[in-house]
């Protein structure tokens, strides 16, 4: 018998007929005699529908009442869910975040989670119920209703399970797991049934939107085994462990992820002086702009080359700065390009193996991708190309580094 | 300056540009340098969506589970009120029952009120805030959310207006104030500027449903000054006081209330001796149907001779019932009519003034009008009367006490 947390999304929620499968796989478990503890978010479109209302009334509400607001949804959710676990037979709770109580900080629309009272919990699941909580949301000191921000559920999810000390915690989405890639770009895109926090985080920044990088790194921090699976189809899922593969033949890589929505600019020819660096990211990040890659070499003459991406969003914008800032240093030349593409390879084995770097750009190379720049972590190599080629490098990595699996039918 | 009470019902925050309305009126309070306590309903038509959903899942979901729904649709519209209040330039904050707290017992769906901690509102009042309030619900001493019941948001706005020691409860509807009669029945029917508690709760409960029982009882109760006013159009409404008529010429009849949806039963020639009352009204009760009207005559061959009246609705059931009571009594016959109504003169000045009575019956008979059933309490004279007389004699009555007004342009 373990303690099970268990997350369903809005769009695993989103119509009562959905609720009510949702209850039905909770049944399942209870009747394998696990405790469970759910959390859910607000119906798909709740939310939206909600932050419509607002918008109708007032272009920036404070960040307090949109709380008030929109963390109603989650709430109704909970209730129903336990409606439905009811007529089953299954004793079944609902608790909102003061509720627990999910105590954060007071920042309003993106609060943090500062502790969890279990007591309540722990006595119900003694008690015998099912505890459905709303995720998304808690409580400040002084009783103010705060919500976590995007994602904010599976960071319910994964707190409430290091707090109760959950044996798992289980996120159930509309994909089935974690793939080695997107199996809308490659057709034999394999289903990883481990990958560690590490490389979960790497997948997931670089554009396998599965799960929030915050709550894997919390689930990281905490220790908490964390599973990604299904609503709507039977299967195992991913797990996600702090144990860099168990099995000895694990693969090296554990995927390709890839990027489309990037955008290139470089400064040339600035004069070599210390702070160039500082100078020209700092403007850029002063004005809220996200940057990702950071590339910088000493050119032969004597003057550096800084190239760094930003979301292809932003690029008019970056481009208006970096021009500002290129003058000021005297650099030679600002270029930018939209029409590029970041493909990565990421896995917590490269850090012992040598050679996965020039297997890399050799499968590109064979491929005829011309390589524009170059970045690496202990677990991760990035390359940005044009994006015309994303497909065939990231087709051609798959199968470089052995990934594929059985290709699908469609 | 004052601190004024104001509760506005469903209706009147029924869309987005009614919020906005409502909003512009707090304004104008507050411009008048009056402290404000604001109490909103849901918007009409949430709550009966969200127990739609309710009903999709299960017939009879738990009463804590229906409470933890519902009570979000109170809550949308405070955030929604208070960013109307902000965008105007006026401070404004929300409050769910849990954060004023409005502590009730633990009777979901129908919960009492216990007890309001009002340091936080006055704290805020003190700071310059609007202060906006959910009605309707409460927390228990567990922290679980309750809500009062039908009509409970009038109740929450007293309840406030008690706690705080407001100068003034108000509570905005969709009428002007309180009428010496259905205005749909009788075109002159005349706004009353002023009506006592005692003469509130019997045209309440007579059929003119402005304001729900509870809260005027509350009022009543606890002297808090009550006004019924509309949301849509300006006026002073009716106030609700405990004075009887501070003017001299107060009229001795304040109205005339009707009732057009019970049904009548007698059970006849029931052998007299004690207890015949408390057995047949004993069965009746115990099967959930409410009486209304109760008359008991000993007729001239020593038996008794029972009316009463319930809703038309439990018509059938009430007779089933009674006709195994008459069995087993040995009484001589069960009639019923469903063709009946009620029609009641309303007034404190009746205690004083003999002849209103008399008056009343005269009334009638010169209408031809036959009277099947009288009662009487200290303030009100109620007759039932074949339900197709029913106009004729409301606005004959109406006339004869002289409050007809100015008939209304239509």
């Amino acid at each position: 018998m373990s303690l099970i947390v268990q997350k369903f999304g809005g769009t695993s929620v989103g119509t009562v007929e959905r609720i009510e499968a949702v209850a039905e796989k909770i049944a399942t478990f209870r009747d394998q005699g696990h405790d469970i503890v759910v959390v859910v978010s607000a119906m798909s479109g709740e939310t939206n529908r909600l932050i419509g209302l607002a918008s109708e009334i007032q272009e920036h509400p404070t960040a307090r009442e949109m709380d008030v607001l929109v963390s109603t949804g989650e709430q109704v959710t909970t209730a129903l869910l336990s409606m439905a676990l009811n007529k089953r037979g299954y004793a079944a709770k609902s608790y909102n975040g003061r509720q627990v109580r999910i105590l954060t900080d007071a920042t309003h629309t993106k609060a943090r989670i500062k502790k969890i009272d279990d007591e309540n919990i722990h006595a119900d699941l003694k008690a015998g119920s099912v505890v459905v909580v709303a995720g998304f949301q808690g409580v400040d000191e002084k009783g103010n209703i705060t919500t976590l921000g995007r994602g904010g559920s599976d960071t319910t999810a994964v707190a409430l399970a290091a707090a109760l000390k959950a044996d798992e915690c289980q996120i159930y989405t509309d994909v089935d797991g974690v793939y080695t890639t997107d199996p809308r770009v490659v057709d034999s895109a394999r289903r990883l049934d481990k990958i560690t926090f590490e490389e979960m985080l790497e997948m997931a920044s670089l554009g396998s939107k599965v799960l929030q990088i915050r709550a894997v790194e919390f689930a990281g921090k905490y220790k908490v085994p964390l599973r990604v699976l299904s609503s709507f189809k039977e299967g195992p899922g991913t797990l996600i462990t702090l144990e860099e593969g168990s099995q000895m033949e694990s693969p090296v890589v554990a995927g390709i992820a890839f990027q489309r929505d990037e955008a290139k600019l470089s400064i040339l020819g600035v004069p070599d002086s210390p702070g160039v660096a500082s100078k020209v990211l700092g403007a850029i990040s002063s004005a809220n702009i996200e940057i990702d890659v950071i590339v910088q070499n000493v050119a032969a003459d004597k003057t550096n080359d800084l190239t760094f991406t930003v979301h292809k969003n932003d690029l008019a914008k970056a481009a208006a700065i970096l021009n500002d800032v290129a003058k000021e240093l005297g650099a030679r030349e600002v270029i930018t390009d939209d029409k590029i593409c970041k493909v990565s390879i990421v896995g917590v084995g490269m850090r012992s193996h040598a050679g996965i770097a020039s297997k890399m750009f050799a499968c590109l190379a064979e491929l005829s991708i011309n390589i524009q720049l170059i970045t690496t972590s202990e677990i991760k190599i990035s390359v940005v190309i044009d994006e015309k080629y994303m497909e065939l490098a990231v087709r051609g990595l798959h199968s470089a580094f052995e990934l594929d699996g059985e290709p699908k039918v469609a």
